[in-house]
């Protein structure tokens, strides 16, 4: 059987606790999974992209089969034929992610029939976790520790260490 | 990397082509996929289990590693662990079905932490297709071609013959 | 231009203020509407048929275009056929209403590609309404004056009179 | 019975191939059929409203009982009334759409007692298909088709031909 | 400031911890809470109305301002009244919750002005729990402890014991 | 018991009859609400946030028990604690809305355990009614007055008698 290779792409600005274990879960599913940090030069984010990618790496450490990669204002799917992904992977948190999931998979599907999109569910813990829920929390200066890797964690006090502005 | 092994369970009163859809989408992601006639013996459908587990062996023809098992009266989770399942295959419509799927999900994880829930989208062509509105169609005799594999038309075709009230 | 003809079915069981507010706007809609009651002979209702076709006529007299049919047991699509139906009318309170209306609106269409189904939105007052809550207010001799036209509530009336039990 | 007068009204940043099916679909209950490019000063979109206008109309050309018109930051429901339109024309894809719609409806009916709201539901085939999907595949220089009329496709090679940033 | 009087209603057929982590919630919020066990004739439930009560009643216990009744075939309003209840109080765990809920305050309040209707979350770890789910374990004999109260478990144990048909 | 104490937080630019439904109703539910009108310093409203506050206050004079305040770019948990508040108070329109509202009352109780979010349901007659519609009316110069009370008819008059555009 030929190799399975699943891709799961985001903006991870931060990645949460949630994308962590989507992660370790998907990568028990792939031969190979990769992990894909994408980004627009027009919307920067609150974490530059190397930032998110370094980020990601240190929360993934020990899982063997994956890889951390970025793509600037590219389709997911012209990534995914670069690395030979055979299937992307989505996480499904709630009824309004289905509508735009199934539209975004619709026309993926339609842009190249090769590649499957599968889904997982988000565990119940972290079905209302987002990057942008994280993001406002650190507006607030409100504790993270529960929804973020200590990578994050670390990034986050030196950016308050540093007196930067959020 | 172990084996994936995956089970589609379904009732399958009869089996349509969206089932068919998912079922070979599905077989690609996994090593060995069960699929799995469940039914209940006080809960009588269109056609008996004998009948359903055949015109889906039919309809399945040709898909290498795929095997077709019946269960009466049992919990998902206890006749995958019976065959190291190591993910359950559930397809996904709108939005209705991912809440009652969300909250199945939740409790399969709960009774077999080992066993993961996978998700795929049912095609746009298919996406309003169901076995109950195919026995409605096949109550009304309506034409059902479209939307049956042909095991199912021949079966369907016979109980007409024989005159048998449906 | 040719003669715009829609069909409003239903089991009107009873007929409520919010059918009769969907009709009167609907009937400005075409040259003729037809309203049409279906049953079942299996599915026995709180009130018979001819009842219900009787409270729906009272109802709706004086909307000239109208014209009350019943059916049995029949698909929409088939009676619409027969009556050169052009127009099936559909009305929408909610989201589970959609996707409902939806799922059946593509199976008509698929049946009978003539036929396009339109819908017109509950107005805000009778959003809540419907015949099975008549029926449960009905059950607990609830005040049902102001969700349904005085023909049902003298139908009501004479039932309760002669003591039968709803 | 008095002209039956439809208006449907959007932004049409470009016109697609579910536009084109509604307003054929709608163009057959109606006398007359206004389709109304609705646009803001102040919101530039990816093609100007003159050419918005021009594409509409070539797609629309052969459908006798269509005017194409614009509409500079107007309540739709003013323009209707200019033009003696008794009916205003929408589509519905999903349940989120419904919620924008019904309160939409519920204002233009406060406004205009006398304009009533019809829905059609867009085709299967289209459920996904949005003029800003269209634009981000522009954007990306993905084949765009499937999803849109020919005038629209000639618009869009004048552009890149042009060598214009998207 | 008058007194404020709660009434939760439900089937509690049996109690869950969801049931019970909302009235300890809501109990805070009223001088007094009564929970309701309501219960039709025709509709048998699992557990026998009685059972149902004292299962609840243990659960509940050391909660000093709630009483538990029982309600046979009667409008919550109705028992509200009754009891001077000024808040129904109701849990919400989804959008089909929502629906259903806005549905029957609506009634509520068109059946009885003076009383107004609360609502609580259902906490993230009962988001999935429900009577009927937990029958359904019970008829699978898989294991209820971490959903249902030590008064619930007890029962079931007792049933077995006996050995009767679940 | 303890006194109960409420904080119902919201932009109110402007306050609708909507908001002021759901603070009469909340009031009687607790012995002391607070109404919070919150801004951010970055994003201005229509409204300036002294002219939110008067226009508020005016609409609710006569209500014995409540008090408005404002705040900026703050936590409501934290202008909550500030407050001694036991209870947070939110109004539901519709399912959109329970999604969002989920989402925030899990955070709020995981930053602040002691405080509980509780939903009062939307009347219908408002079911539709927010202050970005308001604002929009405004912008087309539409009838306003029946969505708000007199306090803010009379600001968005002077308004426009001062000739500001809008």
């Amino acid at each position: 059987m030929s190799d399975k290779i699943g891709l799961f792409a985001g903006s991870f600005d931060p990645v949460t606790n949630g994308h962590v274990d989507i992660i370790k879960r998907a990568s028990r599913l792939f031969d190979k999974l990769y992990i894909g940090v994408f980004y627009n030069k027009e919307k920067s984010g609150l974490f530059d992209p190397a930032s998110r990618q370094k980020m990601l790496a240190e929360a993934l450490e020990g899982i063997g089969n994956i890889e951390v990669i970025t793509a600037q204002d590219s389709l997911a799917v012209a990534i995914a034929r670069h690395h030979q992904v055979t299937h992307l992977v989505r996480g499904l948190r709630n009824a309004q992610d289905l509508e735009y999931e199934a539209n975004l998979a619709f026309f993926n599907s339609q842009l190249a029939h090769e590649i499957e999109t599968v889904f997982l569910l988000t565990a119940l813990n972290y079905r209302y976790l987002s990057s942008s829920r994280v993001r406002e929390l650190i507006h607030f200066k409100a504790d993270i520790r529960p929804y973020v890797p200590y990578s994050v964690l670390k990034e986050v006090e030196k950016i308050f260490e540093n007196n930067q502005k959020i």
